[in-house]
């Protein structure tokens, strides 16, 4: 038969799937599995928008109606509710800065596609959200990373530190904010700091702000749209679909003030013909949900967080920072190996017939070492269900083989705290 | 500021678009524009579909419900409901052998990503479906042409003249089929003749079947999926809302038996989570439109063809194939520069208030020249608007300035008809 390309051999394999197959089992035999993996939230699609869809299928039916092509950069009443919401978030933007993509994802795809030739280099903090790298790897470009801590909840690395890895391919900095799968809340402060170094080294800045409205404890968030003197460099990536936990809707979209990136991203646009009318259709309507939803949501969001955060800090040898947005915390376990903790809990382990499903950190890093004693959690369930899945944690460590005792879990760890950047680029 | 990557300024141009706003300006001037230069059917979407989409909207507002992520590949419902459909149509293939894709755009663009290494070759009857170069130029792939013939109807060139473009670096054959731009019906022998070629020298063979049910004069499709002994080699690309009227859904599939395209395309679909949820709810439904709305469609296309392919050939000096499907076909013109033709009639004619846009043929074939005295048409309007624009048409002719007269058009011809497939691959 003929070959695979290179490009698809090269793909990598979802790190967050891989534990699948033995989560079936474990429900297979009757296990309970909380699912503290997957960034799938709970929360209500705002029920207007879903009805402003309804409305809109039905009259199509019964004007006899065609489904026509939208405008391949979206909708122009679309783009313009957009703006509008831009707008109320101190974000100035026009029509003709915005392109209406199928998810976020798409928006990344495009960007990635416009600005990076092979061999360039995107620089992420890390631990970063993994689909980066298929986007990355698509169009030949490489992810370097600059390590954060766990120690400062994961905060931006110092410039200096950034400074390190910049090469004459570094493209790109790339800042998810907040943050998945950290949960960090990047301030006014760190984005001036990221700012500079994109001017001094004349480099794009890429921007996952798909979780703007989940922030917590009165912090703002501040978006690098709001930066100034950086109008050419900055692309935004955002999600209608997230943000109105409507992920299915696939409906996203990527602005920039770069009119030369925006011609060119259209090409894209226009060769792909245009993105879905439906979850258009709702997006239009969704933007217009009142505050009053986003505060429900936020405030059942930080008891959730409340509940991870206090629950994984009372077992012996673990840590959770405080996250301050997003819906995701990256932990510290005292385990050898989050890999096989994660699958052990899954095969080997219940509590009152239940157990928890992890992200191991591990695929969050470009060096899986750094996530060796972590997971990611993502707090995506009832109250109920959190308290009862932080319970089975708590017990499944008192039984694990692989736990480490708190003082070789320290030791365990210098290696990787210590690893120097230029060690890195190898 | 940073510059476009290499991949991006390579993008082309849709040549479908450039005239845009010459006939943006005949509107402001107020001239009508008929439309004969875009696929975009006027035909009604099934009011099924639509109101079952419109229910489930207002079901899943009414009880709180959250519309998640779907499968990676697909609903698994809708992909059931795909098998369906495509058992009726005597392809017999497993929802495992599916994935459901933002239009069919989208499942070319994993077909090439995971089968086309840079440098690749992709040999295609021309003129063809300018979008393919799109996708072939994001893997770095090249698009290689065998010129059918507007006397024969475009149909499929003898497979020796495919045979003299095979080279080492030959990975596929793509067919569409019933064929943008031309609405030639390749027959079940033509598609044997490229069995052959496939298994021969062992290559991909790509379909593109989104016109699938556009088949006029009782003549049958036949579908590669239908073709024996070539599992491994065949990917199809489907598009359930270009067949349904419903454009905007984007809603389309890659089907393939090849279980390690299959396995490598999942990647890419995980990567982007999932397909559009609103178009999937309306394809499960709207795959189970009864035969009598094809039949209707059917019919109205066929007299809509009858009027286009009779008007074009009573016109002096120009000439219309009779084409078996789709909702298009390529027509000779009487003219030195169809590009010209084409702007002039939207810049400086008008006939009763009204002007006509067409396609000029150039931007289907990777050689210009090749399609310098043609242009597609679209039959995408109803009766007395193609009656209306043909009048023009043939008005034009009367008055256009680069006319051709009929002798010397047939001399301009010639150097095309005898270009030889050696001097093209250079």
């Amino acid at each position: 038969m003929p070959h695979i390309s290179h490009k698809g051999l090269e793909l990598p394999q979802s790190a967050i799937r891989k534990l699948v197959p033995f989560a079936d089992a474990a429900k297979e035999r009757g296990v309970h599995v909380y699912h503290l993996n997957i960034g799938q939230p709970d929360i209500e699609t705002p029920a207007g928008a879903l009805e402003a869809l309804s409305v809109k299928a039905h009259e199509m039916a019964k004007n006899h109606g065609v489904l026509e092509y939208s405008h391949s950069a979206g909708i122009p009443s679309a783009r313009r509710a957009l703006c509008n919401y831009y707008h109320r978030h101190g974000i100035d933007v026009t029509p003709n800065q915005i392109i209406i993509t199928t998810g976020g994802s798409e928006a990344l795809q495009m960007a990635f596609t416009v600005c990076l030739n092979p061999g360039d280099e995107i620089i992420i903090p890390e631990p970063y959200y993994t689909n980066y790298n298929t986007f990355a790897s698509l169009c030949g470009a490489k992810i370097v990373t600059v390590p954060s801590d766990i120690k400062t909840g994961f905060a931006l690395p110092p410039m200096d530190e950034f400074e390190k890895y910049i090469t004459p391919y570094t493209r790109a900095i790339m800042i998810c904010n907040p943050n998945n799968p950290t949960g960090y809340l990047y301030t006014h402060e760190e984005l001036l700091k990221v700012a500079g170094l994109v001017k001094k080294y004349d480099l794009f800045l890429f921007a996952d702000e798909v979780y703007r409205e989940f922030c917590y404890d009165g912090n703002k968030h501040f978006s690098v749209m709001q930066l100034e003197g950086l109008e050419r460099n900055t692309i935004l990536f955002d999600s209608v679909s997230k943000r109105y936990s409507a992920c299915g809707a696939r409906v996203g979209c990527l602005v920039t003030r770069n009119s030369e990136v925006y011609a060119t991203a259209m090409r894209l646009a226009q060769a792909r013909l245009s993105p879905p009318s439906f979850g258009q259709f709702f997006t239009e309507a969704a933007v217009d949900t009142p505050q009053d939803y986003f505060n429900k949501v936020q405030k059942e969001y930080v008891a959730r967080r409340n509940v991870i955060v206090e629950g994984v800090n009372k077992i012996p040898g673990c840590f959770c920072p405080m996250p301050k947005g997003a819906f995701y915390t990256v932990i510290d376990l005292p385990v050898e190996d989050s890999d096989h903790f994660c699958q052990w809990l899954l095969t080997d382990f219940s509590y009152n017939g239940a157990t928890v499903m992890l992200a191991p950190a591990t695929g969050f890093y470009v060096n899986p070492e750094l996530g060796r004693h972590q997971a990611r959690i993502t707090y995506c369930l009832n109250i109920n269900d959190l308290k009862a899945a932080m319970k089975c944690l708590e017990e499944a460590l008192k039984v694990y083989p692989g736990r480490l005792p708190v003082a070789k879990k320290a030791a365990a760890k210098k290696p990787a705290a210590k690893k120097k950047a230029p060690a890195k680029k190898k």
